[in-house]
């Protein structure tokens, strides 16, 4: 069976793991755990949601996708060799190894995405070439097995990608009609292309004041 | 200060409470609250993920915003007077009284949406009728106080306009680009009026076997 692993951990952005999740849990026939640096309950980056971590990572060790979100939380990861073992061992045995956001980065620091093209919140492109990465700007990249999405909202787009790529088009239709995914935001500024420069100035200064 | 609350509860659907959290936990200055029938762990309709209710409804009574989400569990709550009346208490206070996908339903059955214009997941909008709504085919519709969003996905548009309407366009515009949501689906089945009809059977038929 399936597995799909989202590795989450405390100060994670949530909408970077759930966007995932919605779209991967409803797959017919795969399981998906929600994994941690340690198991039980957790909080998000606002600290004004709880989720929970169902299993620790020594006990998901060969799942078929692994998702690393982002967050200001997963800043500690990067140089936490135990997670980072974890990740490297974790991806020799993956059909796919993806991440949403910053969790490019966690990719980056385990040394997975040296000389690969990828991506991730469009304010860290520069700290994702730190890693040897060569950043792009697409909504989501695929390289080898290694999938990365831009940032927060743009784990739903990769998700609904890999379910076509891993199964069959089909059922990643079949998913988006399930969660009414026709986006329709009443406003286009979810880019830097797009936005005000003023806006993104005031937008980069929040997201780089969390690192 | 400006108090959201986002009523979850055991086999909810998790994009709809966790998109429109993901908008509106970043509005500065304000704060959010996840409230239940209980509080404390409770698992989501695939029962995949837990998330924690911090509150209990009777604790939370004067919300500036109520976002009651959708998914199968929100079912026993159309017959629980408790909750119903604790949507009732809540809605005399609220500047906003909202919802995304079936938790529509629940303010149906609180009888807030007698002769409103309204909208729920588009495979549910017959039994959003039978609360005296008129169901409409929009993403997100107001009426009154009431905003009311279409299925799972659709909490993000209607949480991103909320804000705009309540705050200042700007802060719905810097949000929209700190989550990067700049849509782009890989595919064009999000509505059951772009999927193909054998697709809009099957999954139609999913929905409704979890009523």
């Amino acid at each position: 069976m399936t597995q799909f692993a989202i590795l989450i951990f405390d100060k994670l952005t949530a909408l970077d793991a759930v966007g995932p999740y919605e779209v991967l849990s409803r797959v017919p026939g795969t399981e998906l755990v929600f994994v941690g640096p340690a198991a039980g309950p957790l909080r998000t980056d606002t600290g004004r949601l709880g989720l929970n971590a169902d299993a620790v990572i020594e006990d998901v060790t060969e799942p078929d996708v692994l998702l690393i979100p982002g967050g200001e939380g997963n800043r500690p990861l990067l140089k936490d060799d135990r997670v980072l073992d974890w990740v490297r061992g974790v991806h020799e045995h993956t059909t796919w190894t993806t991440s949403v956001c910053t969790g490019s980065l966690v990719l980056g620091a385990a040394g997975l995405l040296e000389g690969k093209r990828a991506t991730t919140h469009w304010a860290y492109h520069d700290t994702l070439e730190e890693y040897g990465a060569t950043a792009v700007t697409e909504r989501f990249v695929e390289d080898g097995k290694v999938m990365t999405a831009a940032g927060v909202s743009a784990g739903i787009d990769m998700s609904l990608a890999l379910v076509a790529r891993m199964f069959h088009e089909n059922v990643a239709r079949a998913i988006q009609l399930g969660i009414e995914y026709d986006p329709a935001p009443p406003f286009d500024s979810g880019s830097p292309e797009k936005a005000a420069p003023e806006l993104v100035s005031l937008v980069r200064g929040m997201e780089r004041s969390q690192t």
